[in-house]
C-alpha cells in the first residue's frame, strides 16, 4: 500500500526554446503548484527543470510514487512512445514507481473549461484585428 | 456595430493524420458545440473540416462575423504566423470579418481547470503501469 500523502505529481511539458511558450505553460500550471505542495512541473526537453531533474528531486526529497501528468490537449507519439520510454528508464534507474496518466485535454472536466471560455468568448465584444 | 447574435465561433485545432487524435479534439469541442449553436470545429490541415471550408459554409449561412478559437495550449509559429496569414487570405477571399483570439490555454479559467484535475489525479489510487 502507498501512502497517498507521499504521492507527487510532475505535470509535463514539452518545452520549447521560446520563452513565452514556456511563460504560458508556467501559468497554465501555477493554481496546481500553489494548491498542491506534492506538484511540480517538468518538461521534456530544451525548458529546466528537466522531467529527469524533477524525479530525481522528488525522489531524495522522500516521495515513494510519482504521477505524471502531461500538459499535452491529446496523445501524439510523444506521449505513446518517447514518455513510456523515458519512464521506464527513469523508474529502472531512480527507483521509484512511475505512473503516466492521461493527458489532461482527455479529462472531460477540460472540455467543459472550454465550453465555459468559448461562452464568455461569444459575449466579448472586442474588435477585429484584421479590420 | 456588429449583431451579436450573427457573431460565430470556429474552434480552431491543427490537424492529424492519426484519428484518436482528431476523436479528442471532438470530444474536446462537443460541449461547446451542443451548447452553443454558433460553435463549429475546423482544423489546420490533415482532418476535415477544414477551416477554409467552415469559413465558408458560416459565410453561406449568414455570419457576420467568426471568432477563430485556437484549441491550442500555448503560443508558436502556427499561432503567431500561419494562422494569421490564412485568416488575411480569408477575410479577404470571403468577405468577412475573422478575428484569432488566444488559445485556450492562455485563460485563466483553463489553469484553475487543471488544478482541479491533478487534484482529483492526486486523490487517484489506481494501480501503477510500469510496476
Amino acid at each position: 500500500m502507498s501512502d497517498k500523502s507521499d504521492t507527487h505529481v510532475i505535470l509535463l511539458a514539452h518545452g520549447s526554446s521560446d520563452p513565452n511558450w514556456q511563460a504560458t505553460f508556467e501559468a497554465l500550471a501555477r493554481p496546481s503548484c500553489e494548491a498542491l505542495p506534492q506538484a511540480v512541473v517538468g518538461y521534456m526537453e530544451l525548458c529546466e527543470p528537466s522531467l529527469e531533474q524533477q524525479i530525481a528531486h522528488l525522489k531524495q526529497a522522500g516521495a515513494s510514487r510519482i504521477k505524471i501528468v502531461p500538459l499535452f490537449l491529446a496523445q501524439g507519439r510523444h506521449l505513446r512512445k518517447d514518455v513510456p520510454a523515458m519512464l521506464a528508464a527513469y523508474q529502472s534507474q531512480y527507483q521509484i514507481p512511475l505512473e503516466l496518466t492521461a493527458p489532461i485535454g482527455e479529462h472531460p472536466a477540460l472540455a467543459e473549461s472550454i465550453r465555459r471560455i468559448v461562452g464568455d468568448i461569444l459575449q466579448d465584444e472586442s474588435p477585429n484585428p484584421f479590420s
